[in-house]
């Protein structure tokens, strides 16, 4: 496995790859790998010849107060663990590659801003944080130059402003996404699950509990939103979760009408200082 | 000369001259072909063994009450003079290719927005002038995926804009810049031209004379940058001008210190309802 931490040396290695014909998939990460990652990048090589995952933690997608300084960083363990699914290469650029200069604070950085589906959900919470997302998966979709990217289907929000922003942008480039990977007990896989005592680890598997059952409650026929997201909350909120929100959406994030036959329901609920993120897709 | 409108059929086109080794230049313009536009191709076709120039009127980059509506569009004489000097490829698509379904006035668009140097002089000007500029200019970085582009010096700022957020967000693409060609009496050439009267145009070279005395005044160690701008202001508006700004600047924008030795001079002047750009860079 290659691995490689310049832009430039990227650059030569994937062009020598194109050069002899051979397609490029990527999964950008921020590391801490865990099975739903491995899963990216397994599906990644099913997609094209050359994998390359890139490991990275940008502070620009980090609010202030926000947990980018004890984020988790195991660089080697990652290594290991992508050399052992035969990963081809590993880019893990340091700070000052991606952020020259002054520009670590991310003062004066071009932004990629998309107004309106970055502003809800997840990005009222955290304002500025899809700008962030934005920006640096553009430049690392201009650095790598794949053919297909692959993301988690956990960060709904974030896939779904990835196409769009691709799409806008015409990024030349197909965005593919993968099922939530989930622990025995139905918790979605995510770096920050590490934050959780082995209590709170047990307790979190209520989360996808409550978004199953409002799948059901959806699939039953009802239709008063408001109601099922509150219920929701308020059973969370009771046994100890602090939700920040449960919402049903469109596919595409705008609210629902009545007479909808798609939903995707999205939350972020807290345990302790640990903010989790689910959702679930619901079909008639 | 192959004229292609969508993105789909340029991408094939220039997919199959990538896989011959063919290099790109592009040269992105609003079409009104004059002298100074022919000049950017004829460089590119020294850069790079296939040229692309587009031909589109970006509605995002025009401001509520510019002259979008009434910007001279002469795509078919322009087709011609392109074809005169043996340009391959003109990338002329219709609104709706670049900005599909409700896109048409930029909501909900993705930006590539340059925080700081898009908000002084022309952007202090024309409020979200430059996010258009760069939003646009993004998009066809990606859709022609050419090797160099060539842009005119006469918008600097613009220029300087481009080459920030390619750096920024890594394209992978080597900016070129071309002197301002001028008409024979110095006036910066421009499709704006074409709203002046013959008197307008006569007059409208003392634009650059007035860059000139600035230059020569630095040259002669005149540092009081304030008072030669106020100074040559006055001048024109005397004569009829009305003047935006006249500003002396470093190379990249900031404003100079005493100890200076580079200079840009910038220009934003209107005559009659005729905005025009100039800029002169000087150095010791």
């Amino acid at each position: 496995m290659n691995r490689i931490k310049t832009i430039s040396e990227l650059r030569k290695i994937i062009s020598d790859y194109k050069r002899l014909g051979k397609t490029i998939a990527f999964v950008p990460t921020m590391g801490n790998l865990h099975q739903g990652h491995l899963q990216l990048v397994s599906m990644a090589q099913k997609q094209a010849d050359i994998v390359v995952c890139s490991i990275f933690v940008n502070p620009l997608q980090f609010g202030e107060g926000e947990d980018f300084a004890q984020y988790p960083r195991t660089l080697d363990d990652d290594c290991h663990k992508l050399q052992k699914i035969a990963c081809d290469i590993v880019f893990a650029p340091a700070m000052s590659e991606l952020y020259p200069q002054s520009k670590q604070q991310g003062q004066d950085q071009t932004q990629v801003v998309l107004p309106g589906i970055s502003d809800i959900l997840e990005g009222a919470s955290r304002p500025g944080h899809f700008t962030g997302v934005a920006t640096i998966v553009a430049k690392l979709f201009n650095i790598v130059q794949a053919d297909k990217a692959i993301f988690g289907a956990k960060d709904y929000q974030q896939l779904q402003i990835i196409k769009q922003f691709v799409k806008d942008l015409c990024f030349p480039i197909e965005i593919l996404s993968h099922p939530i990977v989930r622990e025995a007990n139905g918790l979605a896989m995510s770096s920050r699950n590490a934050y959780l005592s082995k209590e709170q680890r047990a307790q979190a598997a209520l989360i996808q509990q409550s978004l199953q059952k409002i799948a059901q409650q959806l699939r039953a026929g009802a239709r008063n939103y408001q109601q099922l997201e509150n219920d929701a909350q308020q059973l969370l909120d009771a046994q100890g979760f602090v939700s920040d929100y449960i919402s049903i959406r469109c596919p595409d994030l705008s609210l629902p009408e009545e007479h909808c036959r798609d939903w995707v329901v999205l939350a972020a609920i807290k345990l302790g200082s640990t903010r989790l993120l689910d959702n679930i897709e619901v079909s008639l």
